[in-house]
């Protein structure tokens, strides 16, 4: 097989498996529902990717990857970063389902990825610089004021995910927040 | 069988339901196993419960009241109370589970139980009475101001799960969050 499709293929499978895994979770998931969603054979996605439970972690890490490049980390606009990471999350719904189900079935290794740490602390440098400019505040640490942004992000999209209110008025609710937590002052 | 008896044998089905679905979710949750563990009979869980997904929201129902008694919301001391529903969520890392499965199964139910509702209008009431005191910002309405600090409580006990930093700086990045989103200025 070429390698050009044989990355195809790959991408076919993780595509596939991200949109099984994010319905069903790791436990409901079916490999076989994934071969047939690719058109891949079975044996191949073993080959590929190794057992089930990897194969859900490699389509997070794919995911994960999709959002950091999609948006990229404003420390000097954090309401609009919030903004955009929270429209991507609505409009991908079967991503936050995905890392939904990862924390219940495979608790703690999403943190432990390599791409995760990294795009953290670059964050973090980010952030240092903005609150030595002025532009943020510095009443909290850095680690601080970037765990409650995300947190406050990835809980709104899921809340909506839920339904309790219209969109519009969860996403001002979350950059009124957001504005709040890092006012300079 | 008389009444008493009757609760019991409701209660030990339902603390035996919440270990069952916190542990699998719904769709691998087994019947048998809450049966065998409530040390009741199958034919009667269902006869009290219903089916496999009524048992499942009467769990969390009952969970959620749990909770609401358990940690009384207190608008005049919103980080306290941020604090005491994060401690409570930390001690009892099943109901996180059960509200996220239950999320991901039953999406937008939650949502719609009566005891949810008239609880937030509760806390709604109170939110605007601590405004009008000038214990709370009136910069955020309280809806949005409630939907923050209950985002941010649940999604830093649902990160500490995953965990990403030790319990205490958790804590004290929840309560220096919500000091900030609340403060009256």
């Amino acid at each position: 097989m070429a390698p050009r499709d044989s990355a195809a293929t790959r991408k076919r499978i993780l595509d596939a498996a991200t949109a099984e895994f994010a319905q069903a979770g790791l436990a409901g998931a079916r490999v076989d529902r994934i071969a047939e969603r690719a058109e891949a054979n079975k044996q191949l996605i073993y080959a590929y990717f190794g057992s089930k439970e990897e194969l859900f972690d490699t389509a997070l890490e794919a995911n994960v990857a999709l959002v950091l490049d999609a948006v990229p980390f404003d420390a000097f606009d954090l309401p609009g970063y919030a903004a955009a990471l929270f429209d991507f999350a609505v409009a991908h719904p079967e991503l936050a389902r995905l890392v939904r189900w990862h924390q219940l079935e495979r608790p703690g290794v999403l943190d432990r990825l390599p791409q995760t740490a990294k795009s953290n602390q670059r964050k973090l440098a980010a952030l240092i610089e903005a609150q030595a400019a002025g532009k943020v505040t510095d009443a909290l640490p850095p680690e601080q004021l970037l765990a409650l942004l995300l947190t406050l992000v990835h809980g709104s999209a899921d809340t909506h995910a839920g339904g309790a209110d219209p969109l519009a008025v969860q996403r001002e609710t979350l950059i009124a927040g957001i504005r709040r937590l890092a006012d300079p002052g």
